[in-house]
């Protein structure tokens, strides 16, 4: 879900940031459509690999990271013990309870490195299929949200009327998607919706402005 | 770090993109330029701001969590408290001192959450200033990275060997770039590079030829 917010609100955001910018620089709607399709097309490639390789050394640095523990754990007992020790008695755990507990858990060095990853370093165990959907699901996003702010430019409207027509269209999704994305995340939908917008409009702003400014030294 | 790598990795890449696609479409240096830096603009806000709110929503989400797993330990103590101990006998406890960790640990409130959030739902609890910093920090990556493959069409040349000049600058710093991470996230350092070349290319060589595509029917 959180990929699926990643690469629409990107969608969303950067093809139509830069279909505004190029508006304030060119003529030709068909050009800007050109750059448009051309950014979907890299965006949603460097996002959705992005997105797997990301996954993927994920996955490698908890392999990396259980190893190191294991590694520990043989070179340094004493000092792995008694790091288990004093996560138990963060727990509550106190007197002979506590030893016997440190026993248990260090008389198995799977449970004692798997112990020590969960409580000591926080790190969540990713799952296999994780990485490859998070690519495909990135990538599909960032095409699904990049084609709406296209669709006035590509029916050939002229460039202020498209710019319009696409800024309104832009705007209004990003308040309905940034509600459903408030909701799911279980922040109010109404912030997520302001939030959205306001990203959306400042990075379409930021592209106009730098654009106009520098197509005046052209 | 894995911000840096992001924010870096789409800065090369995407803005490279846009630009090889656009050489394929237009024969004016200075509009690849100004598509390009509206590019940089929307991409590092996008990016930047989204991070911000992604790591914000992580917290968030943290917190709805904590809260869920108290209200299910006032309105179902029985259940979680068989959780707590299949955990501690998948840790390898047993017989009376599986008993007595359990009662121990289900005595604070507070330590019982904590216990469920790391072992049962491997939440990781987010850093307070973590947000923030992830913003900035691929904001600026994105930045610097974009900035490289532009400079061939800013310092004039003309359409084709500006295209030359920024694929093997781009190329190098890829390759580069991509060694870093490798040795970063803990994988070999020429698999870090050559990923890192090849999604750069992939990304690069379709928006190339769906900009040339689409160029066709204007």
């Amino acid at each position: 879900m959180r990929d699926v917010i990643i690469g629409m609100s990107d969608g969303l955001t950067v093809p139509f940031a830069l279909a505004a910018g190029l508006s304030a620089a060119v003529s030709s709607s068909f050009l800007v459509l050109v750059a448009g399709i051309a950014e979907i097309a890299a965006g949603s490639i460097a996002m959705g690999l992005g997105g797997y390789l990301a996954g993927r050394s994920d996955r490698d640095h908890y392999r990396a990271e259980w190893e190191r523990e294991q590694r520990h754990i043989k070179q340094a007992p004493e000092a792995e013990r008694a790091e288990v020790r004093e996560i138990l008695a963060g727990y509550g755990l106190g007197d002979e309870m506590l030893d016997s507990a440190v026993a248990a858990i260090t008389a198995n060095p799977r449970h004692w490195v798997d112990f020590m990853l969960r409580n000591e370093l926080e790190l969540e165990r990713p799952e296999a299929a994780r990485a490859r959907n998070s690519a495909l699901t990135i990538g599909l996003s960032y095409v699904a949200g990049g084609i709406l702010p296209l669709v006035p430019y590509a029916l050939g409207l002229a460039v202020p009327m498209a710019l319009t027509w696409s800024a309104g269209l832009t705007f209004l999704a990003l308040l309905i998607f940034g509600a459903a994305k408030g909701k799911v995340t279980g922040i109010r939908m109404l912030r997520g919706a302001v939030e959205t917008a306001v990203v959306g409009s400042l990075a379409a702003g930021s592209a106009y402005l730098l654009a106009r400014l520098v197509s005046r030294f052209g």
